[in-house]
């Protein structure tokens, strides 16, 4: 039978793993760990990287932690009452990354894999997987755009052949920034509480989840290679600084996992190493007709449907 | 009897008085103002000056809505049950500024003033005043921020002995971030739901509100000359853009203003003025013990009394 230890276990190869390829195509930065103990149980190592030659800054991060249920989560997380306070423990494993790439070409990427455990006073546990990997463009490449979600298909649909349209559409839902009525980026998958059906096994479930962790480095280094020698000016410099802006506002506003972490009394550092090393704000700022800013800005809208798109 | 449109018209008469003295005070930079309409009812003016000579974004924003109350500021903001929904109106005014200086050495400042007015459907009418000014330096200088508690506490002795020290408190709870376990600043008033009871006529709580108003053009453009020639460098310059990142966090984690506006479908542009023009986030930064960062973080803790406060 499936093991929490197994799944922790693998999420913290896995950000070996990824970190050892992110160095490595990075060529200049190296990644700093912190190792940091939660008061209640458990723990994680936080990585980041700084200044590199590519990445200017980004974190990888793995955490386990277990305990008695905060009743944030049951209430925000699970959408339960707790009827009995403290009746109900939790484990919790997964991984987070983020990365902010020194070039205005070379996108943002995020991805989060977790595993959740509850067990109520009668020794019934409930598991779930949830998670996601999506991309945040400064300028949108629609060639990128399209390898980026076929990539990701590939993936899905050797998992179920649902997957894939079921959780791009979760996506576009949940990255979706909407006081300023905009996609975060082109989007990717986003999935939660994956558990076992008549359908799927949780060992079905933690396979789909494995296979979007081993997807992430060779895809991101790709997006990496091709892009990172494109050169750019300080005037394509300053829309990075303005699309990091709106990143931050996402990740404050809107973001479970931050919202999550920030209310349960996580580690600050480590929650907040998603929000950029640079941003802007301008006051109303507005794109000039039929430059590549408007170009971009015009794809950050919902169900676009990057596999099958024709450019115009 | 005291009427909401000249509680509208004084603080748009206010905007006017603060906004002039803001340009003499800058000498170079203008305001640019842009009226906008709420498709529910109302409107407001929002102005904003950027690239001044000593102001490097700055928002002086006068708004008068009203229509039917909506559920989220029934829930949120009154915390009361709506019982018969669509059975309320609301109308609401209010003047909201923050000002982010060029010079680390010249401190952000903020103001908010608001006048809230709820009718059911018996004609019954709540009326209420709330709002505040606070003061956030990157470099705490201790004369500036005794200087800045004075004035603010010999205005409030002028309508009541309690009201500096009960909100000078509150405003030590509200402009507190959580996460980080620090203040925002140094705090100074806020102060909410000011309404009609035995000791205060409404007359008298509009009578304060006024005053708060009045004192702020003189206070800050004193603040601004006498720290806008400091000399400063890249280091100082580096350090306001760390705080100016936690300015970031605070407002789109915790403020009620912004919250408020974004979750009322408010014009994200003129809510989002306060978020500063360049921000910063570098992982896990410690201050150099005993440097001048370092006094500064020390001292962004509650409950510190300036008006008293004798340096070691």
């Amino acid at each position: 039978m499936l093991d929490k230890l197994e799944i922790s276990e693998h999420f913290k190869q896995l950000q070996n793993n990824i970190c050892n390829a992110l160095e490595t195509a990075d060529t200049k930065g190296k990644f700093k760990e912190d190792v940091w103990t939660r008061m209640e149980g458990g723990g994680g190592k936080s990585r980041i990287i700084q200044n590199g030659a590519v990445i200017e800054k980004g974190g990888v991060n793995f955490s386990a932690v277990h305990g008695i249920l905060p009743e944030y989560i049951s209430r925000n997380i699970l959408q339960q009452e707790t009827k009995n306070e403290n009746s109900q423990t939790f484990f919790a494993t997964g991984i987070s990354i983020v990365i902010h790439p020194v070039s205005p070409f070379v996108p943002i990427i995020h991805l989060n894999l977790r595993y959740f455990e509850i067990q109520n006073p009668k020794s019934e546990i409930q598991k779930f997987f949830g998670g996601g990997i999506d991309l945040t463009p400064h300028y949108i490449n629609e060639k990128d755009a399209k390898y980026f979600h076929q990539e990701i298909k590939t993936v899905c649909d050797k998992h179920s052949p649902n997957y894939y349209s079921e959780f791009k559409k979760w996506a576009d839902e949940y990255f979706f920034i909407k006081h300023r009525n905009e996609m975060r980026g082109i989007g990717g998958i986003f999935f939660d509480k994956l558990s076992e059906t008549p359908e799927f096994t949780i060992e079905n479930r933690f396979d789909f989840v494995k296979s979007v962790g081993e997807l992430f480095a060779p895809l991101y280094v790709s997006l990496m290679n091709k892009n990172k020698n494109i050169p750019y000016t300080e005037h394509h410099k300053n829309w990075q600084l303005l699309r990091r802006g709106r990143y931050a506002e996402f990740n404050l506003v809107y973001d479970k996992g931050t919202k999550f972490g920030l209310e349960t009394n996580g580690r600050a550092e480590s929650i907040l190493m998603s929000l950029p090393p640079f941003a802007t704000w301008v006051y109303d700022y507005k794109t000039i007709a039929n430059s590549e800013e408007d170009k971009t800005q015009k794809f950050l809208i919902k169900d676009i449907d990057w596999i099958n798109f024709v450019s115009k």
